[in-house]
């Protein structure tokens, strides 16, 4: 899509070479066919740095931009950004592309649905109810249980397991506001990639990328009503056991183990090896690894043990 | 259904005119040709007051009851409740009703179920593997991914999204009790309804009411794995981040946050703009609009950090 | 499977006669054609008085070893454990066996999915979308919701109510390391027995047992979202509020009422008439039956009271 037609969609007006955008992407992460966005002063050498080319920029950040670059000034980038994003939105269904090509010795059940354009390797087992949505991969030797649904563009590696209920892909949460209390839709554009030998259980759901993908590291097991946000990467061997959730863009290394109930707060970054018992809170980011936290707020297992005993004696 | 009917088959006897009664509600809602209960002395002002004409009441209350009404005297008005609602549960299909109509533009899946009696607005979307429960109605522009379950007499307004897995109007979560110990349903003959602009995640359970309406209000935003329980009324433009619950009957304003993992309990009004840091635990209503809470025990949200940082201090 | 062709796949040698073994189970439940498995020197009097003949176990176990046993030796007896559960799972689903058996009365939509060799009986319900696994049994008058799934080997009582999106029969969540950090699948060749009367809220996930079966007695209700692990048995008409969990191997009595966003540690015994308030977190047995508990670390209920009101007078 040309600039000038993102401009003209968006009711505004652009400056410079009226250069063909493909997709969006944040500034640090943008190739110079993506349209960025530049929403605050304190991303002034984000911005500098870009590899993009076109901007959706608020006026203060105007002497930061890179020579040459095109632009779109506005007001609220972050509400332009949220309708912008609606433009480079794929169709939920293609049903102009080629039907799926089904690898050797694979089952896919009569009553699964699989849309055109997904590739599916060899071995694979699709049963009953199962949605693979379009251009999905899915490949060798994985089961997708009855009942999954997995959203256009997923990647799916090998020998996974997705049980029932499971839903892989679905958008991110994520919303501009007005002036009004009114929440504008991000679009969620990107994907999710599930790595080799990962199993999920059921109900679990792990929502696609708003640009970019949400990734899933190899050898990682999640238990039942597991929640991953939009953009998160979970490091390999990781284990997550039931009814936890990581909030949007937090990364872990590899090999943590979770307990149940627990929670991660958006934009953390987890060192390998960390361990959370029941419940652990977690809202700062971790940068020791091998540690065993507690709690919430989260502290060290050993603090939070101790801690629980002063507090009972509190009632004495 | 006729009184006497209704009486006959909870093997109880009836005192009055034998008027038809065509569903249950509770005693301040409850129109003239619907059959109210009065459990017990503290509703005696709203049994006087209410414009129901049949009751099934406790004998300890009789004389509270508005003049000409019809009756049926129970010892335990909570159980013959429960097995009263059953009589005026709708079947969960209908076959004989007309197909479902589908409005323009709108593309229908050969892999959905769109059960009869459904009606369908203009350029929805319904993917593989959802299902449209009896009479329900689906309104303009409206996305229901793949296997989402909207169970029958639920309305989904304009513009809405629901994402996989979600599962729209279950049964609500109410019981009676024998001496036994025994849980005897209390059929939930309710529905639900979303209003415009609402988008709900993935994984999510908005259940009907067990008499009137479960309500999400428009454009309000739901995360994944939403628990809404019976009778709730969710106000305009709330934000929902996962993993969160609300027990039945209560209500929000607009403009609420939620963050995850928190839950509210049964029963309570919550002011406009209320906002609630991740796993508020919220046991009472709150009256004035615009502050932030934390905790459980829930308090204000500054008052909940500097506890915190006291709490911590035990430690030492 | 002879013991010999065990032993050839896991590239062990083993000792004693040649028997014929039909599954696997633990010491103190395997019967005499099953494969049990001796982890560590704690368990020799269960292996002593073990009914099984054929054991996976460590070298140090020798000596309590019962006369006449055949035995593969392992360094490893969990992983080698982890692999032999590979040899005895059956398949997804079979689809030599002969159609489903559809009782009097009962209506099966033609979007539904029953397998093979599944038992139907009279007047059961099942609604578009949903999936009955291979062998399965539903009994008289239950109603399986649309995009219910219901893994295979699974049996469902007597007037059951299963709402949709819930999942019974996924595997439970068990895995042996290896030394560099990787999980080995343990397959869990068990199955779920629902039984009479039982109701189940939407999106609910119940796991098979690895071994035996995961048990939820008559009468119990669950509400939204309630996860049970694997092995768990649920004692008669307990109440779940939403989104409770329960970890593998734990036993609860009859009519315990737990409160939403509760859970339960693995391996525990819940006395019956235990009651539990919201978010309680339950770590240890409960002897005693008719407590009612809070919190986590969890108390008894009027200690967890007084001693929120100690913790909130830190604050002044």
């Amino acid at each position: 899509m040309l600039l000038s037609e993102v401009a003209k969609k968006l009711k505004f007006s652009f400056i410079g070479e009226d250069l063909e955008v493909g997709s969006m992407n944040e500034l640090e992460l943008a190739s110079s066919s993506q349209l960025a966005f530049a929403v605050h002063k304190k991303y002034a050498s984000k911005l500098s740095s870009s590899k993009a080319k076109a901007f959706l920029i608020v006026e203060s950040l105007l002497e930061s931009l890179p020579k040459n670059s095109s632009y779109i000034v506005c007001d609220n980038v972050l509400l332009a950004m949220a309708y912008a994003t609606k433009l480079f939105t794929p169709k939920l269904i293609e049903l102009d592309l080629k039907p799926a090509k089904i690898g050797k010795d694979s089952y896919v059940d009569d009553m699964a649905k699989v849309e055109n354009g997904v590739v599916i390797g060899l071995n694979v087992t699709i049963l009953a109810g199962a949605y693979i949505g379009t251009k999905s991969v899915i490949k060798d030797n994985s089961v997708i249980h009855p009942n999954v649904t997995i959203y256009r563009d997923s990647i799916i590696g090998k020998n996974c397991i997705i049980h029932s209920g499971t839903v892989i892909g679905a958008d991110g949460f994520g919303f501009s506001h007005t002036k009004d209390g009114e929440h504008i839709k991000i679009h969620q554009n990107g994907n999710v990639i599930i790595e080799d030998n990962v199993e999920i259980g059921a109900n679990c759901a792990i929502d696609r990328a708003v640009f970019n993908s949400t990734i899933i590291k190899k050898g990682t097991k999640f238990d039942n009503f597991i929640h991953i946000a939009h953009n998160c990467e979970i490091g390999e061997h990781c284990i997550f056991v039931a009814q936890t959730g990581v909030a949007g863009s937090t990364t872990l290394g590899r090999n943590c183990v979770i307990s149940g109930q627990s929670a991660f707060a958006a934009h953390l970054d987890i060192a390998p090896f960390s361990t959370f018992t029941a419940r652990s809170g977690v809202t700062k980011s971790i940068k020791e690894s091998g540690g065993t936290y507690s709690g919430y707020p989260l502290m060290e297992h050993r603090k939070w043990r101790r801690l629980q005993t002063k507090i009972s004696k509190l009632n004495s």
